[in-house]
Formats: structure tokens, C-alpha cells, sequence
């Protein structure tokens, strides 16, 4: 199985999905493809919360600010697992949560080895209407279609999902991954990887100090703060404010704000049928401190 | 095959999935995630419009304002369909539609027998970084990663479609229809389910009065009229304006209203490439008459 | 294996899946289905460039302008690939590319010898309360369920992607390729079909002259001037403004604007982490001409 994860909406993953379609029947699972533009540590938070609930599969992660650049493409071995994207640090937390006690193995892929993606019809490139003599008989490198194409190198520079990321990530499935040393495109990494490190809210006492981690669709709010803090409240002082703690969205009025523990196990902040964001005035890295009430 | 809709956006649906491929390989086809949050009508609008195009499978339906509250979890069988969802009526409109004339069967899931979601690194919860001597030691229940992570009960309080609905719906799937009976986590439910009524329209002589169902993304107003009471006419009086009927939005010109027959049979009020929701100042539950054209 | 693309939002596919689902047991792959809306030219473009990513497969295409009208209704095959959808011009620029040298065969469906979708309890149509003497005993036309509803025609007036081009498409991809020409519901086409000429751009000497073909969801401007125009240039001419030529976003600061070369070899005109269509002031038709720095 191949899941699937970008920030790229559509309809750009749906080359990724027929390029994977031409290396491997694997099954193709999207998580999502609407994740924050380009948010590195949204992206990360997510999928440690999303994926853990498959069963072993080879995760595509596509969020990727600095495609272009010489950033590496990395494949991360995590226990039973494999994820497939970028050295940007968005494979790290959801990798080092689905390998549990295991190490992490992590390669870095050489694009240029990699058997290049070839789409049908590919000798045909962009074209245009040449008026100038040079361009008259197509040998002017400015006249698409010829080898200046842009489609046609090893990968393009915008689309490494298509070109890089998804052809890897059909090959490691195919290969499995007790054989992923094997593979002459890979090697294991020399350095670190980049990594993104979801920041850690402090409890103490009656206090937690934290911070929004992201802000999802339906607009709540959620934290860093573990939902722990709220055990055994009714009510809670979040910056300065006293809102009810309630189980769920229902155990307070349509409109009403409550804290609540999200299904991640953070303390979310929301408002019951509206959005929790514009209540509190909050967004994502925003400061989130609760206190307890004095009673 | 399993098919799912939500009301949950993303990434949240991909944890169900999830789920669900741990327990069946059944194919699993996504209906929506959009659907209108948390509106038990419109939801099950769509599923009764929809869900009868399926060949027989299992369908799983979170649509839940009540999550968290003691509303029942049920299993419907509905001739050669299952549907699997909460006891807030959105399963029964769909579920007499599949039927046909067969009788429905209720039952009522029992989660504490469920087979608990076993995410991978399930050790690992929220965490924090203690600064009190009480926490110091880790054995604060508001340290995250103990016995009090949220995540660790049988079912998060918020996250019933995970924790719930996906796995009764792989095994549901699994056991198959004849099977239901036996499964030691559903029992008959003794009670009536909740139920939805959608709303009729009433039909006399030159008249009907109805109302709004639901207006799709689009723009495009749905009523529960149906839609043989456009048969033969060239125009109509919607709420006191005439308003010419068309076989489809090309009948009229760009940005022009029009009464049409939608691919449900129900009236819809349209604009051609524009919305008839704003052009007609009608929403979901608004009322609707229709009337003839005195010549 | 079988592509749907569309920009009918949701759920309609999801009624498009039932019936492909119920004539075949192909990998269904969405494309997108949020395809700017009934823009022809639009889905063209976007089709021509992710298709030829795919295996041989069928590609399900419902952008449709003109349903109900009296438009034709296709099966093209395009060399290993077979497209399904309406005559106005959609299918051919994809086809085209996916043919590579081989020639187009174009077929027209007889929709009224397609076995007809039949959905399940779909004895019962819309519905109303009838309260004169006429309707009381069920005879009016007006009162639904009877042999007027709309539903049970050959095919819906409004959704002939679930009432034509689901069932047509999942019957080719299990008759294959090289039995279209037994299929009784299918006749080649007579006449040429409708065509979609994506414009091409001029370019002379140190000018191009062209037009935006789309923008995507991201504000990125795509024109469609060959991306070897932008070929050793630091900077280029943007109807008469000066911008940075970048081979990433990443190569301008944040918030900039930049003229590069998108995945698809045309160039774009793009703001890092913004929108290029607000930045440059174009949406798709304008005219775009790009010039050389006078250095």
C-alpha cells in the first residue's frame, strides 16, 4: 500500500498517481492533498497523527518549500514502514512515531539514477509558432518539442513529486524494505537529516504554557498542550479567558467556545457548530496558556 | 467494497482508511467529505441520491453532531447494503432507498466488544516537558504518555468515525450481511432508530408547496418538488416570479434563472454558469412554491 | 484501470463510481473533479498534461457545457488509450498527446442501446403529497413514483456522466481496446469532431507573444509560451514589466514575483508563497507577450 500526502491540491497529484500506476499495482490511499501551502511543521504534525493507523505501507510526502533547490530526496525506513519526500524535516515526526522503538534508516535518493519518468507522447513537447527565419526550421533551441524541452531532463525543477518522489516511492514498495540497501539509487546518509521538532508545551502545577500547532478546516484550534491538564475540570483560564472544558463540541450551546481533548489528544480549542480560531483570536504558533481556575 | 462519507473535510477521513485497511482489503471508494457539517439532512439527501448507483457494499456514514454524547452507534442492514453510522436518522433515508422492499435491520453497536484501533507507536501519547517535582518523575497523570492518554480509551470522545464507525464497517465487511447477527459486538436494537424525515412537497391542482432540501456546491437549489410538475410547461412562477423551464441550464442564456429537472427528479432552481442559490435569495429550508402560469 | 475527471465538486463522481463499480472491477483513479467549471479549454489543457502519466488506461471525462443539448457523446481511442466523454472538444488536445504517432479512431454512442444504469430500489422516485381529487389515487402524472420520473429515462437530461459516460467507459475498459468496433452502441463517427486548439504563442527573435492558458489553484499563472524562452535569462520583459526568471520559487524572497518554468515545460508566472494571478493582474485569455532586456 501507498499513501499519498501534498500540499499541491489538484490536479497535480494525479500525475504522481499514474506515475506510480505504471511501477506497482500497490494500492493508492490520498491522505490529503490540501495541507497547508508549503507548512513544513503543519505537514509533519498531521501526518504523526494520521498515519500511525495504517497498516504497514510506503508513505509519499509532498511538502516541499524548497523543491528546486539541493535540498536532498530522502527515504526513511520506520519500523515496518517507509515514507518517501523531501530532507526538509516533514518526514521526521510521523517517522520516528511509526518506527516506536526501532531506529530510523535513512537514505538519500541520486535523482540521476533513478529510471526516469516517461510519459506517453513524451517526444512532443511544448510548441510555438516560430516567425523568425532561425526558428524556421525547428533548430532553434527557442522552438519547443526539441531536446531543450523542459520536460525531459532527469526531473523537472518544479515537480518533484511527479519526476523524483513518486517513481521512488513505486520502486520501494516493489523492492520492500528489508532490501532498500540494495537499491543502487540509494545510499544511506552521511549527516543528519533536517528534522522539524513539533514544539513541547511545560505543565507545571496548575499552568501549562504551549502553543497553537495548527489550525485545521472547521477552524479549531489545536495545541501542543496535552489533554491531560483538562482532566477533571469543568472550567479552565486560557490566556486570561474561563471557558467551560467539555467532552465534546455538544456539551456546550451552538456558538459557545469550550476546550476540549481532540482525538490527537491535545487540547483543542473550539466553538460549538462555528470556528474556534476567530473566537479565541488565535492561529497557528500563536501562545496558548492555561491556567487553572481559583476556585 | 466499503464506501465512505464524512463531514469531516481532511486530513481526518485518511485515519479511517486507515483503519479499515488494517481489518478488510476491501475496496474503499470515497463518496464525500464535504458534506454540509454536522446537517443530518442534507447528508442524508445525498446519500439516498447516491448510494443507490453502488453495486452492494458497506457504507460508512460520519455524519454526528451528536459525537461524544449517548447517542447509539448502529449497523443497517438494507437488503444487500449495509450502512454503518450514528443514531441521528442520517442512515435512513439511504437505507430505505437500497432496501427496496426488503425490511430494515437495526442493530446496536456495543464499542467495549469492538477490537480496539491499535495505532502503530501506540506507547507514545501527547507529551510535555514537566517542570514541577511532581511531574519530574513521570508519574503526574497530567504528563502525557500514560494510562490517561486521551488516545488510549476505547474511543476518543471526538473521534468516533476512527475509533468506531471504520473498524464496525471493515468487520461488518469482513462477516458479510448474513453473518450480522452473529457478531458479538451488535445486538438488535430493541428501540426504533432515530429517524429523518425528508420533507414532502404537497401537490394540487396548479400549485406545490415545498422548500428548499439542500443547494449543492454549485449554487444550485434543490427543492423536494418533484420534478413532473415542470412537464409541458415553457415557464413557471417560483414564489411570484416567472421564471422560464428548461431541459437544462443551455436553455437559457449565461447568468439567466431557470426551473429545471435535476438528475435526482427533483425541481431545481438554477442559473446557467452562475448560482441560483444567490440570483433566487433562497437556502436550505427556505420555502418554495410553484406555480402555474395563468396564460 | 480507469481515470475520472469532472468538475462536477462533490458528490456527483461519487454516483459515477456506483455505476462503474457495478460494470467493472477496474482500479478507479480520480483525476480531479474540481475542474474550473464547464471551461472546455481549461480541462484540455490540464488533461493533456497528467494523462500521459497513466498506464494505458480509460479516461472518464465530464466536462460538459452542452449536456442535454444535442451534442454527441465519444469514445475515442487514442493509441493504448480510450477517452469517454462529450463532443466539444475536451478529449482531443489529451487524445492527441496520448496517441503519440498513432492515429485517432472516434466513435459516437448510441445512448439508447447502452444497457441503462438501474439503481437499486429505484421503483421508488420523488415524491409529494397529493392533495386534489385527481392525484388521490395515484393516476396524475404529477405525482412522483410513476412512470414520469424523471429518473428513469434512457438518460437523465442534467447528468449524463452517470447516466452515459460511467456506464460507456466502464464497458470499454471491459470489451478492450480492439473490440470497440463490435460494440453495438458505438458507430464511428462520420463527421470530425469537435476540436480545442490550445493557442499556440508566437515567438520571433527576442519576443513571444502568447496567452494564459489557465491558472491553477494557487494563483500560478500558466501561459503558454514554450519554457525554453526563458533559456539563460536572468531577467525577462512581462507585458513591459521586468521580472526575475527563477528556476524555483524559492529563487525570490518571499511575496516576490518571478517568471519560471512549470512542470508542464510553459512558462508560469508566479509569486513565492502567493498569487501569481493577483500579482500580475492576468487570468486565463489574457495576452501575455514576453521580451528580452535591453541590457
Amino acid at each position: 500500500m501507498i499513501t499519498l500526502a501534498s500540499d499541491f491540491g489538484t490536479p497535480y497529484p494525479a500525475a504522481m498517481k499514474g506515475v506510480l500506476c505504471r511501477r506497482t499495482a500497490a494500492r493508492l490511499i490520498d491522505v490529503a492533498h490540501d495541507f497547508p501551502r508549503q507548512d513544513v511543521r503543519a505537514g509533519a504534525f498531521w501526518l504523526r497523527e494520521v498515519l500511525p493507523y495504517f497498516p504497514p505501507a510506503t508513505h509519499l510526502v509532498v511538502i516541499d518549500p524548497g523543491v528546486g533547490t539541493d535540498r536532498d530526496a530522502l527515504v526513511v525506513r520506520a519500523g515496518e514502514h517507509a515514507l518517501v519526500g523531501p530532507d526538509n524535516g516533514v518526514l521526521l515526526p510521523p517517522a520516528r512515531r511509526l518506527a516506536g522503538d526501532a531506529a530510523l534508516e535513512t537514505y538519500v535518493i541520486d535523482e540521476r539514477r533513478l529510471e526516469p519518468v516517461e510519459p506517453a507522447g513524451g517526444e512532443t513537447g511544448p510548441s510555438a509558432t516560430a516567425l523568425s527565419g532561425a526558428d524556421a526550421d525547428g533548430s532553434d533551441a527557442r522552438h519547443g518539442g526539441g531536446d531543450g524541452d523542459a520536460r525531459h531532463g532527469p526531473a523537472s525543477a518544479t515537480f518533484h513529486g511527479r519526476d523524483v518522489f513518486a517513481p521512488a516511492a513505486g520502486e520501494v514498495h516493489e523492492a520492500g524494505l528489508d532490501s532498500l540497501g540494495d537499491l543502487e539509487w540509494l545510499a544511506p546518509l552521511e549527516a543528519d537529516p533536517v528534522d522539524c521538532h513539533l514544539p513541547e508545551a511545560t505543565v507545571e502545577d496548575d499552568r501549562a504554557a504551549g502553543e497553537v500547532l495548527v489550525v485545521d478546516g472547521f477552524g479549531n484550534v489545536i495545541t501542543n498542550v496535552p489533554g491531560d491538564v483538562l482532566a477533571g475540570r469543568e472550567r479552565i483560564v486560557v490566556n486570561g479567558e474561563t471557558v467551560p472544558v467539555g467532552e465534546t463540541f455538544a456539551a456546550v450551546p451552538v456558538g459557545e467556545r469550550l476546550a476540549t481533548v481532540g482525538s490527537h489528544g491535545y487540547v483543542e480549542l473550539d466553538v460549538n457548530r462555528g470556528r474556534g480560531d476567530e473566537a479565541f483570536g488565535l492561529e497557528a504558533g500563536d501562545r496558548v496558556v492555561l491556567e487553572g481556575v481559583s476556585e
